[in-house]
């Protein structure tokens, strides 16, 4: 029997632990993707009690309206668990919103909430013993002391402690990154580079609501007038510089599927001009105006060096109901099973083809889609960058230790896994570099396993490298850190 | 070397034996789906040999034709094994259909028969000796002396002997469930409930031949006239709440995929007409009728709080020339791969917007449906039932050891494994209740190995009752027996 | 820590070791589908250096153009390594071309490649180092010596070592089979038979470039006029007949994906027509032709008692610019997800309908098919072969130890894993024979696994049968040899 998440959590063999301890535990951690907001890092956020962090909270807009915000991943399992709504995201008293949590932990067994909370629990609050509904009580006094006391429990402290050495937020195009300047500017996390992500959905999502608000933000913001869907590309490239100026190496398209007909700019302007007029576009335009988009900004970050991130696969907002009652990004978003092998090869291709492929990440929240994927990197690879194209890190619903094992056993497989990029958290959470040290544990489980299984040549040089390129080094050199 | 098929069968670890042989194993069984004749029930029916057992026959009707019935798992091994038809579902003597699948079975290494069978003679016949060519004899003779002799095994003898408390054939809205009302009126079978379950795939398939002699029969037995999609929708309400007096607690639909067009009572009714015009329906008029039958039906089980089943993903009678030689159900059926993700997603929805999603249990035939569905389930949860919406377990051809792994396992990544209903047999045979079994040992075997690494504590009140609960309290509560 | 590849590689349990150096290690290989050319065996191919073995290289064609040839499974994770292009199938010294490709393989930790390439090594050229960038010298001067100077490693000379009784090339019916003729004539290769297989893609390939050109060639060798599809049957007629004759055993068909409309032979000719007119045809009417092709040669398999292989499932030629500069089959292909459950399980419905379903092989390159494509397997099985319909073997990207473990547990789940035809090599080079050793070793690891958790009885004979099966004696007897 090993000891409950003990030191040599998911290290199951020697070569593991001893990989673990000895190259990968001790590395900076580059959180490369993430959903942390700006503010609240140059604020130096300040937590009330765990709950606050947990399972966040509402707060009530300017017009009335609320907004709730928190962790849609602990949401979702109190559901689960027949919790009525007023304790997840409603008003019940903090506590009592946090016992019904932990009373629901209990039961999940076998997720990795079980393990974030634990490890989280354990180090940033040092507790050791076991969160159930016994128990609430007494890591809630512990937490909230902590979280009022301890400025390591304060948002910058927390980065600090957690040896990140790169943030990567999530922002969109027409933000201004006030406090991105003021991180850059004033130095203020000390150690730690905080930068902008690039992530331009709202410009790419002609048939959804607010698009052609969207474009007026857009217009005013890059001070450009934007007529044609070349005038959206130029803008885009206007605030792509912008960003970059702050720092920005990566950017992210979220689209729930990625269409390709055929890069054909004044399909996209007629697709561009009956959104502005407020009509609805139908499939085919839809996908004329996208992928237009996606073929020119991918040209733009190959010229400027940028990393393109694609993930799709989710189907959001499943359940109208609780949609209309508590927006996007609440835990009702579900795996889609879109077919999206042809479209993205033939995207890369006419990109390759222009010399203008972009530096990779793809993504799919549908883990059958991973030996596809992982088999169309391998088609578009060159001597600009080791493994340019990336099978990315198991994501969202895949983010779990089978989830992990099978992306890095898949890209292994497939690709060249001593080249991997590694690790991201993609979290909204502050506590959540945990997720790094469980994937490395994962990581070198998964390696020490074939070293002791007689697959893997026990050299340690060439283990050190492997572990520490996909624990680090890579991140660094991939993304021009 | 374990013991083959021992006492300790597939309890890899100390704690898995622990667990089962402390919780689970002496736990009655819950059987809430399964095919077996409920007038073999009431009559106690007495086999003549073991090859009737596992391998049917063939029964001679009125009018001069046959229908085979038996075990179709059975019958695809022996001509997956080139044994000949006939000693498959044709006259040879029973003695020499039974030696052909013992010479079958020896070459199943790795398949469930394998297991399935031995744990049935270990049970139930006290047969602790391995099945083959050379001991088919000796097991032929030993199985049909108990056959004829010892009255636990007859029927009523095999389901009290197998500790099943609850019975849940799957019956057609026609059914006058004869034999479930002296079933219950005579309390028959002492200390089991037999009950009707629910299952009008035959009012949806609209498409399918014989559907307006259907509805005659429909419109017969529940004294109504059917001229609209509503009528029927309220004659399949008559037969329901008749259904639900004799004890039904839940439904089941077993369609090869699931439409959503938008339910519209007039395009339903359209269609309806149509089709009792003997006029081929079209794809979209199909999907128009099974969209508002199913949406009216889901409101209905919500209203009467009975379970509502949806088994999807097959593709029947694959094989025409057998089809038209057997029948349906005699082996010739396979895994398809159509993509519901977006359909059921928005059936639970409008379910969920008009305040009526029942509790729902959802099984499809590809594992490679299993995340996607796991995540949907989570996108439809609320507090009026511990996990209301539950991934079914592994049915049919998933029904394996590797299979069950992989629900329990995706399951508990994405959802609550604590709040698991369980095991059922989905079974014509008799004797299938060892699958229980053998889903008990795979269950306590995942959960061992997760306590034993240091993923969940060594907990003994938490670990008892999670396997307690998916073992059998769970699915009591959640039927509500 | 079990020792590095060595003699009990792969080989976890006693059982499994038992089986396979007493059941399997020894049989000689049956290798039914591979690509290697059969002049080089005729010829018996002298191998310059290592590199020209492993990365191949440029041929000039009398036009001027070049032609690469060699393993695209190498040059791809070279390209995944960031190596240029002029290591990979350019003009940079082989020395350097191998150094390149020793640095690439030290980080395909988890790769199929690195087991091969090492049992490559230690078979054929008796190195038991570790190949990397320090070592790449010795084993490039090694490696050099032998080819030079060991008869054995010429082409003749591998295949006998390698203890091969059957090998069974990749042919277009086009070809005169000219240095076929002169092997079986002259007896070139004792103790082993080289046949032709028959691979008529081209004919099928209606949608292609060059299909006029090539049915010109067909209509020339076959000394037939083809205006029509039935014309272009008979053609395939008389040229299978004539594989027939030089011991052609098995047929190959590799469509990205597989049709079915219905057979319908003037469809079929009007899409024909179409076609040699030059015009462009859609896609039913490629359908068509395609559907009326495979029915039409199905059951002239079935007559002429030749065994049908179906690999479907790649997306090929993906990097356009690539394919412009080098050609096909040069490692730009891709895991694609058509979905053909229906499809093919209506071909083989048809087929069995007339009574004329041949021995037919199902391969899929995406492993999400394999579940589907076992039970559809199970769905045309009858007494005229034991497993008539074989799930294949791990094919391509899936040729992996992860791929083959799923393969034959998948199978097993599925199926009946005793009569499996079990491996074959699908490959373009002379030493990839090693590749039926990593399977048998894998198949006695899975074997071993079930035998000592007491899944399947530890019984002799019976393991001794399965083993021996899969490694040989099941493909000896399906094939016909």
């Amino acid at each position: 029997m090993t000891e409950f998440m003990g030191k040599d959590f998911l290290l199951d063999t020697e070569t593991a632990r001893h990989l673990y301890h000895t190259y990968s535990e001790h590395l900076p951690i580059i959180d490369y993707h993430c959903h942390i907001p700006q503010r609240e890092i140059y604020e130096n956020r300040k937590f009330e009690n765990i709950a606050q962090v947990w399972l966040g909270g509402t707060s009530i807009n300017p017009d009335g309206s609320k907004t709730v915000f928190g962790d849609h991943y602990k949401w979702r399992l109190m559901r689960c668990n027949g919790v009525p709504e007023e304790y997840i995201t409603g008003d019940k008293p903090d506590f009592e919103r946090f016992e019904k949590f932990a009373e629901t932990l209990e039961k999940c067994i076998g997720n990795p909430m079980y393990h974030w909370c634990h490890l989280e629990l354990k180090k940033y609050f040092g507790y050791e013993g076991i969160l159930s509904k016994k128990t609430a009580k007494e890591v809630w006094d512990l937490c909230n002391d902590k979280l009022q006391n301890d400025p390591n429990l304060r948002v910058q402290g927390i980065v600090r402690s957690s040896n990140v050495r790169f943030v990567g937020t999530t922002d969109d195009p027409v933000d201004d990154l006030a406090w991105h300047k003021k991180l850059k500017d004033e130095n203020t996390v000390e150690g730690v580079t905080v930068a902008p992500s690039y992530r331009p959905d709202k410009a790419l999502n002609i048939h959804k609501e607010g698009f052609a608000e969207y474009i007026c933000q857009l217009a005013k913001v890059s001070g450009m007038e934007l007529n044609t869907a070349a005038d959206v590309r130029n803008a885009l490239e206007n605030r792509l510089d912008y960003f970059v100026e702050r720092g920005c190496k990566v950017t992210d398209h979220g689209l729930d599927s990625i269409p390709f007909t055929c890069p054909d700019e004044a399909a996209a302007t007629a697709a561009f001009a009956k959104a502005m007029r407020g009509e609805a576009v139908t499939d085919r335009e839809r996908d004329d105006y996208q992928t237009y988009m996606l073929y020119e900004l991918g040209k733009m970050y190959a010229e400027k060096d940028i990393v393109m991130q694609i993930h799709y696969g989710a189907i959001r907002n499943t359940n109208e109901k609780m949609f209309r009652d508590l927006g996007p990004d609440t835990g009702f978003d579900m795996i889609g099973s879109p077919d999206c092998s042809v479209t993205i090869g033939k995207l890369l291709s006419v990109l390759t083809q222009e010399g203008k492929c972009p530096k990779v990440i793809l993504y799919s929240l549908n883990p059958i889609d991973l030996d596809m994927l992982a088999t169309m990197c391998g088609c578009f690879q060159d001597s600009s960058a080791r493994s340019k194209i990336q099978l990315g890190s198991a994501w969202w619903f895949g983010d779990t230790k089978d989830g992990m094992e099978k992306q890095l056993k898949t890209l292994a497989r497939l690709g060249v896994l001593g080249n991997f990029v590694g690790m991201l958290t993609d979290s909204r959470s502050f506590l959540s570099y945990t997720r790094h040290d469980y994937f490395r544990r994962i990581l070198c489980s998964v390696i020490g396993k074939w070293v002791e299984n007689g697959e893997y040549p026990n050299d340690e040089d060439a283990l050190k490298q492997i572990v520490e390129g996909i624990s680090y080094y890579n991140a660094e050199r991939y993304f021009g850190l």
